[in-house]
C-alpha cells in the first residue's frame, strides 16, 4: 500500500483531529502517503482531496471539530455516486481509506470495501453508542463538558433551592446520562435503556431527598427520552419546587479533546493504519479492556451494546 | 454603628460571595459586627440570621452562587412582613444592611431605610442592567461563560458548514449579547434596544458573509428578543444552511467568578460598609470610569442606561 | 458492622471528596453509621472525629482537595500512637476504616488491621503509581490539568518558534509524562522507567522535527527525572532555539475532579464499604479491565507496576 | 492610504489575534488592503509579507498567541536593516503600519515613522505596563489564567494546612500581582512598586491570620520581586508551616483570550486603522475611563504609570 486516504463523516466529535493526525503520522512513519478527503464521502465524489504530510497535521491534536470537515452526502448512496467515488480513489491513487465516524459512516465504508477499496473504521462519536468497542472517541470530552456546565447550574439551583432538569446527548444510548448522573449526584437519571415511572423514579426520589435535608435537585435526562420542559413543569407543580429545564445540546460536541480522547485517538488511528498497511480491511478498531482491538465490520454491526446496569444501580444508592 | 447585616436577593450572580466576604471583612476591620441574613428578605422575616466572622468567609471568594442563599419573599411587601423584619433587625441588633442584588432588591432596601434601617445597595446581576453603574458584579463571568460555550459550538458548526442561533441572557438589556456578538464574531447580533429587520439584519448579512467565503455563522440573540428556534428554522429554509438553536440559559449565572468580578465585588462591598459606617444610607454603590462611586438610591432608579451604540456599530464593521 | 470510619491520608488528589461521599452514602444505604476522621491518622490519635451523614456530604463530589484534610503523622508509627488510635476507635465505636490514599497510607492501614480494626484501602493519588490497580483516583484530572496548561504554553512557543521543557508530576512512575507526551505531541518524553540519552532522545529528535518543518517543540519530563532548567539551557545552547523550563508542580493536584475520577471514586468507595460490611478486611480496591476489583493488601504491596511500553513507543512514532 | 501593514512584536499576549483581525477587517471595510508582516520587524526586513483578507482572519478571534508570529530582530536597530525595511514597505506598497506590542515595539515604530512610514501602536502585553493606557490587551486573560491556577493550588494547601508562595508575571509593574492578590485573598501581596519588609508584611500577616483561625496561606509575588523559593523556605522554617513555591511563568501568556481582551482588541485595532486612514501617525491607542483614546507616541513614552495604591491597601483590609 503506497497511498491511503482519511475522511471524517457524520457528527464531529472531540478527538477526531487527533485521530486524523495519528493516521497521517502513522502512515508517514511507514512510508505511506496520506490523502485528506474533505467533507466526508462528499469530498470523495467531488475530488476534494489533498495530501496531508506529517507537518501539515502539526498543532491539530488539541483542536475540537474536524479539520477535514464533515457533510451529509445522499449521492454517495446511489450507484452513480459510488462509481465516481471509486474513480476518484483511482485518480488520486488511494488504495485504502480510514473512516472516522459512527455506525452510519461505517456502512458507507463497507460499500467501498465491496468495490475494492479496503476500509477501516475508527469509532468517533460522543454518544459511546458503538457496540464493538467499549469506548468511542469524544465520549470523555463530552462528559466533562456536560459535567462542568451542570456544576455551574448547581451554583444557581443551590442558591435558590431549585430543581434543574437537564437533557444531555444520547439518542439510543444512555451512557452520557448515566455517567453524568453519577458525576453530578443527580437525584434521578433517565435513560432510554431503562423504563421509568415519573412518579416513582423522579417525584418520589426528590421527595425523599428533600426529607433527608437536600434543598436542590438535579435530574439528568438522555436526549432519547426527552421531555425536559414538561418534566420541569410537573416537578414544579407537584413538588412546589421552582424547576428549570436546560438542553445542553451541541455544546457537548465541541471543545478541545481531553487527554483520554487524544490518547485513544492516537492508539486507534495508529492501529487503523497498521491494518491497512497489512492489507487487512473491513475492520472497526476499538477498545476492549483498555486494549486496542479490531473487529470484523459486519460482526460489529450485529453486536448489541451492553447497558451498564451497575452504574445505573449505583446512582440510586449514592445519590439523594 | 456596631452591627450591620448583609443579604443577597434576586437572581444569584458570580461574585456575590466575594462581595459578602468584602462586606464582612471590611466591617470586621472597622470593629463592626456583621450578621448574615439567609435567603434574602425572607431570612429577615423568619429570623434566619447568624453572625459572620472574618474567618467564616474564608475560601468563598472563588465560589459561584451565594452562600447566603436567595429567595422570593412576597410577604416582605406587606405591612405586616415589614414590621416583623424591622423587629428582627432590632432583636439581632442590626443597625444597617448591605443589600446585594438588582433594582428589585434595592426597592426593598428603600422600604427598610424609610423605617429606620439604613441600607446600601451593591449591584449584583449578570445582566449589567443597572443604570447608576457602568458595571454590575457577575457580568464579566457570564460573558466569559457564554463565550466559551459558543467557542465550543463554533468547532461543530465550522466542521459542518452550519449556522448557530444562540440566545444569551438579558431581558431588557442587550449588553451580554452586544459584547458576546463582538467576542464571537457573530454575523448578526440582535438586542432589545435596537429594532431589527430579519431579512436585512440577519439573512442578508449571512448571504454576504457566505459570498465573501465564510462557511459557518453565529447569530447572537438577547433573551429579551427571543425566538431563536423560529429564527434557526427560517435561516435553514431560506438560506439552505443547516441551522440549530441553543438557549444557554442559567448556566451563565453560575461558575467561579472572574478576577474582574472578584475585584469589583471587593471594591464595592468595601465601599458599602464605609458608607454605613459613616451613617450614610439609601445609596447604591457602583463603578464610573473605573472608579468606585455611590449614588442616591432614588436618583439611581430614575436613571436611564445608555446603550453602547459604538459596540453595536463596531460589530457590523468587524464581523462577516 | 454498625459504624465505620473514613480518612484521607498522604497527598490529596481530585476525586477524594467523591470517594468520601461514596463511602458515607454507601454506608448510609446499608444502615451503617460513618465517622469522618479528620487530618488522616493524626485525627485518629487526636480524636478529631465527627459523624458524617448522607446529607453532610452533599455538594462535595465536585470539589478538589479533601474535606477531611490530610496531614503527616509520625506519632502514628510509634507503639504509643497506635495504642491511642485503637482506643479512639473503640471510644467512637469505629469497627472498620476506609483509608483513602497511596501505598504509604495503606501501610498504616495494615497496622490497624493487625490490631483488630479492619481496613480497606482506596487508591487516591494523581501519580497512578499503585501496582494493584490500573487506575488511581485523581490521575485523569491531573492529566487534563497538565494538558490544558501545556496547550497554553503551546500558544506562546508556537508564536515565537521556541522550545518548552516541562516537568510534570510522577516521582517513580512516568504515567503522567507518558500520556501527556502523547496528548501534547511532545517531541520527546522522558520517564524514570526508561533510560534516555539526551543527545539521541532529545536533541536529535528536535533536530529532525525541525528539518521536517516544525518550528516549536515540547519536551515532557517526569518529576522523577527532573533537570528541566539544565535541559532547557542545553537545548538553547546546542540547537539555537530559545528554550524555557516550566515546573507545573502542585497545580496538578488541585481542581474539580473529572467525570472519570468522580465515577471511579463512586465505584471504589462503594466497593470498600461493601467489603467492610461483609467483614472483609486488609484489601485494596481498584480497577482491572475497567471492572472493580479488590486485592489482598500484602499481595498488592508485592506487585510491580507494568510500564506502558506501547504508549512510549507510540509517542515516538506519532510525534515530530 | 491604499495599503497598510500589520505586525506583532515582542512577547505574545492573548487578544493579539483579535486585534490583527480587527485591523484587517476595519481596513477592508474602508477599502484599504492589509498586508500581514510575519515575525515582527524581522518579516519586514526579510520580506515575509502576505496579504490578509477579511476571510483569511476568520476564526482567529478566539486563538491565543499570534498568527503573525513574533521574533527578536537586532538587525532592525541598524541603519542597514532599517533601510531594507523601508524598501520592503515600498516594494509591497505598505503606506502605514499598525504595530501590536509593548513599549519596545513602539520604539521601532517611531523609527519607521521618522523615515516616512506612519505607524500606530496598539498596546498588547499581559503586564499592563504601558503608561499611556489604563489597559493593555492580554492583561485580563493573564489574570484569569493565574487566578484559576491558584484556585487549584488552594485545594491542595487548604487540605494540608500549607502555605503557597506564587510568582506571577510583571517585571516592573505589579498590576497582575495586585489584582491576583485581591482575587485570591492572598495573605500578602508583594509588588515592585512598594517596598516591603518580609517580617512585617509577610510573616506577621501569616501569624495574625493563623491566630484568627486561618489554616492555609497564599503569598503572591510579582516576577520583578522574585525570590519565591527563598521566601517559601523562610516561611517554613520560621512559621513551622509547610510551604511550597510555584512560578506560573509563561502559561499566563497563552490561552484563548477573555471577552474583555477580545472586545478591547476589536476597539483598539479599529481605532488604529481609523487613524492611519486619516493620515494620522505616531500615535499609541489605548483606553482611558473605558473609552478609546490615542496619544502621541513620544508623549506616551514620557508618561509614568500610576500605581493602584487603593487596591494595594484594600488587599490588606480584606485579606487575612
Amino acid at each position: 500500500m503506497k497511498t491511503i486516504g482519511v475522511l471524517t463523516s457524520g457528527g464531529d466529535s472531540p478527538g477526531m483531529n487527533a485521530a486524523v493526525r495519528a493516521v497521517v503520522r502513522s502512515a508517514s512513519a511507514r512510508g505511506i502517503k496520506c490523502m485528506g478527503i474533505y467533507r466526508g464521502y462528499k469530498g470523495l465524489i467531488e475530488g476534494n482531496i489533498k495530501e496531508l504530510t506529517a507537518t501539515s497535521v502539526c498543532d491539530i491534536i488539541q483542536k475540537g471539530g474536524t479539520v477535514l470537515y464533515s457533510s451529509r452526502c445522499p449521492e454517495f448512496k446511489t450507484e452513480e455516486g459510488m462509481k465516481i467515488a471509486i474513480d476518484n480513489c483511482k485518480k488520486f491513487g488511494i488504495e485504502g481509506i480510514v473512516v472516522l465516524g459512527g455506525d452510519g459512516s461505517f456502512r458507507g465504508a463497507t460499500d467501498l470495501s465491496a468495490r475494492g477499496i479496503p476500509c477501516v473504521g475508527v469509532p468517533c462519536t460522543i454518544d459511546n453508542d458503538i457496540a464493538s468497542t467499549e469506548y468511542t472517541i469524544g465520549f470523555d470530552t463530552a462528559l466533562n463538558t456536560a459535567c462542568e456546565l451542570i456544576d455551574k447550574l448547581r451554583d444557581t439551583i443551590g442558591s435558590h433551592d431549585r430543581c434543574s432538569v437537564i437533557e444531555v446527548m444520547g439518542r439510543n444510548c444512555g451512557d452520557i446520562a448515566l455517567e453524568i448522573g453519577i458525576a453530578t449526584g443527580a437525584t434521578a437519571t433517565i435513560v432510554p435503556e431503562e423504563p421509568f415511572d415519573f412518579n416513582t423514579d423522579v417525584l418520589q426520589r426528590i421527595s425523599s431527598a428533600k426529607k433527608a435535608g437536600k434543598n436542590h435537585f438535579i435530574i439528568v435526562v438522555a436526549e432519547g427520552v426527552g421531555g425536559v420542559y414538561e418534566m420541569a413543569k410537573e416537578i414544579e407543580s407537584k413538588m412546589n419546587i421552582v424547576s428549570r429545564a436546560t438542553i445542553i445540546g451541541h455544546i457537548q460536541r465541541g471543545g478541545s479533546p481531553s487527554v483520554k480522547d487524544r490518547v485513544t485517538a492516537s492508539l486507534l488511528g495508529n492501529r487503523a493504519v497498521e491494518l491497512l498497511a497489512k492489507g487487512i480491511s473491513n475492520r472497526v478498531v476499538g477498545m476492549n479492556n483498555n486494549e486496542v482491538i479490531d473487529t470484523d465490520i459486519f460482526e460489529a454491526f450485529k453486536m448489541q451494546k451492553a447497558f451498564r446496569t451497575d452504574l445505573y444501580e449505583l446512582s440510586k444508592v449514592l445519590n439523594l
